[in-house]
């Protein structure tokens, strides 16, 4: 019957939050600002519920130095419901609109064989990102889907390369390309991008690794997360989205166009247009949840140095230290083995085996871990072996005693 | 700044939860089940979230009396992210698929013109039940939706009663009808259907009376709500949905051909038999919800007699003895009118004008009432004037309190 502090907890997320966060949340439930009410009972058209909204926005413009700005060039940031899954599909619809509706500015006729040329690039590095483009395929038909690259083509079958540039294939011709489409770190593989991709119309997956270093926003239309790893708790999925891909800037092609030809309509609460019209709350937003991204985002933002561009910059330093220092154990002993190339680790999920794959070993890796209180640790299913999470609230004291624990346990398997 | 128990608080959703949850919630969200893992931190696939998952589901079959059967006859309860909103959406991807595979076990041939012949029906009755119907218009096209009635062409434009049966318009045929759609509780407009209208695939929208009365789940095929009124907190929708809609009992029509005849195609997140077959775990789910849900049902269970069925009978009692002994104040005094029509009164939403709606006297109401800590009564927007929600967690003393308010300042008024 461990206590909190008797505990470390490494999951690939839900993830752990700081325990300070955790503890005001637990007062704000009773009774949120001296209301009388807790923060889940108030109403998402409040005051309160509007100045949380507004709070969380703007630590995260802060933190990513996302641009502002009612012009082409700014960023909205939303709140949606339906986790990084549903994204997966509301990028899809919405990119196919936007598509459909430029097409129609070019072309008004002959819209059957032109609708055909339509093409989504694809970027299948991990099992997430094979999982969006298997939702796209679902949704428009595989016939739209170019597979630009495809890890397991390159590597035996598994993930955990990023095939070089010169394999890649994209569609050629960018009036063609509704979206290109990566996920920006792939938590079941451990593999992450050094830096953004190139493409048309790009749109990122960042649900594991939000938060965890500076991003090149203005080099993407659309980047997206569920808030549960770096961010928060389980329920609202965030998304950033470029002023050039919504109304009034673009326009979006009409559910009856759509319809005609063989095009998806999405659910209203999927549609970015909506939700970015009615900031966030077209319908019941989870603020508490809105709150609790605001409360992680706020300790980021107390860190670092206000003169700091962007003040992400010292949260991802502590997360390159952490990530280093376990990688460098895992490297000096032939104990481990790291799954993916060394070129793409991760610096969030660390995908590791124990002597070449051994299950009596990393059964019993596991159970020491256990007793340490180090939990949390085990690999996904479809990968096996151990799985380090190094998410932000993972205290650099946590990390250490882990670190240790790597030492020993070789030094024993060794010995 | 009041503290929780000076404050009485009637909004209309979300809504207040039991005390006595809350502070529970506000320990478990640091450690849960002495696992040094605080609840919202805990995966959605560990022994721990699948209890609560089972239990929530236990209590909700206990509650409501829903049939429990692998057959055609058992319903599936499912928990989903994307709110009541999402529900409207995922209704008509559902219904129209499973009607279009339906069609196919009887003609291969012509679909394109048999696909016309296709009808969703919709009883308009308020502005949930008119959103709703407007939704299945964008997704299908207005041509395929048959408003069965209309309440606002009975009452001069608004809402406020439901026409007599005799006056409907469903479909002729019932084999062309995909669903027969109506919201239980109009949250806006205080409405209430005082039981289940007939028609074939009927689905209900019970967001907001969810678990306030005996629900005849069989005849219904689908059930849903948003959990943030009478049940949790603001993150999960419930769906009750019958075995007899599901695979394998009932078969799906396939994407490309729904696609190809113009038909819509939802997101993977929405859609009921990727959400049944994974238990509720297709992706992640915000299991915290789900507890709160689970201790707030668990509550009406401990009130309610082991041999009552249905076991919310119980709490049925207690929400009709409050409603009945605010209406019959409001009737007993000309300075009140209540907004809709006696017949179809809502036990949870009572909305009433003050002397007709007069704008001086309901402000001097609702600033009586906030200094009498009686919070949350203002109406909706579109119909004005005070909104009382009475749901489940609002206790007898609170509608008490309200109640002798309600006198006071009716006496004040006429004297
Ligand atoms: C990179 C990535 N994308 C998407 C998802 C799916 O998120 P959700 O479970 O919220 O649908 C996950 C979940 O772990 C993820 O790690
Ligand atoms: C009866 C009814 N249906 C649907 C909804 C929409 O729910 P949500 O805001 O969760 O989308 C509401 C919200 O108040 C409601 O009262």
């Amino acid at each position: 019957m461990p206590s909190r502090d008797q505990v470390h907890y490494f999951g690939a997320g839900p993830a752990p939050l700081p325990t300070p966060v955790l503890e005001e949340a637990s007062k704000v439930l009773l009774n949120y600002n001296d209301s009388g009410v807790g923060i889940t009972e108030i109403s998402h058209r409040s005051p309160d519920a509007n100045a949380i909204l507004a709070h969380t926005q703007s630590c995260l413009r802060k933190l990513l130095d996302i641009p502002e700005s009612d012009g082409p060039d700014g960023y909205q940031i939303m709140f949606l419901q339906g986790g990084g899954s549903g994204e997966f599909s509301a990028v899809v619809y919405h990119m196919v609109s936007l598509w459909l509706a430029r097409l129609t500015t070019r072309k008004q006729q002959g819209l059957d064989n032109e609708v055909q040329k339509m093409k989504l690039d694809y970027l299948v590095t991990g099992s997430w990102s094979l999982k969006a483009s298997q939702e796209a395929a679902r949704l428009v038909g595989s016939e739209h889907v170019n597979v630009v690259t495809d890890s397991r083509k390159h590597n035996d079958g598994k993930f955990g390369v990023i095939p070089s540039q010169d394999s890649w294939t994209p569609t050629n011709h960018a009036d063609d390309v509704a979206l290109t489409y990566y996920c920006d770190n792939e938590t079941v593989d451990g593999v992450e991008f050094p830096s953004a991709p190139d493409g048309p119309n790009l749109v990122a997956d960042m649900s594991s690794n939000f938060l965890s270093r500076p991003v090149d926003v203005r080099k993407h239309v659309a980047i997206f997360g569920g808030a549960q790893k770096n961010v928060g708790t389980t329920g609202i999925t965030i998304a950033i989205v470029s002023n050039s891909i919504l109304p009034p800037h673009a326009g979006m092609a009409d559910s009856k166009l759509l319809r005609k030809l063989g095009l998806p309509v999405g659910p209203i609460v999927l549609d970015w247009p909506t939700i970015a019209k009615n900031n966030s709350l077209y319908n019941t937003l989870p603020i508490f949840d809105v709150w609790i991204a605001g409360q992680v985002m706020q300790r980021l933002l107390d860190q670092s140095p206000e003169d700091q561009s962007p003040r992400i910059a010292t949260q991802a330093a502590e997360s390159n230290k952490k990530a280093d220092m376990l990688y460098s154990i895992l490297d000096s002993s032939d104990v481990y083995s790291v799954v993916p190339d060394k070129s793409v680790r991760s610096r969030m999920n660390i995908c590791l085996r124990i002597k070449g794959g051994d299950a009596e070993a990393e059964k019993a890796f596991l159970k020491g871990a256990e007793s340490r209180g180090l939990l949390g640790l085990k690999g996904h299913r479809s990968v096996g072996g151990i799985r380090i999470s190094n998410y932000n609230a993972v205290p650099v004291a946590a990390a250490e005693k882990l670190a240790q624990y790597l030492k020993d346990f070789a030094k024993e398997q060794e010995g």
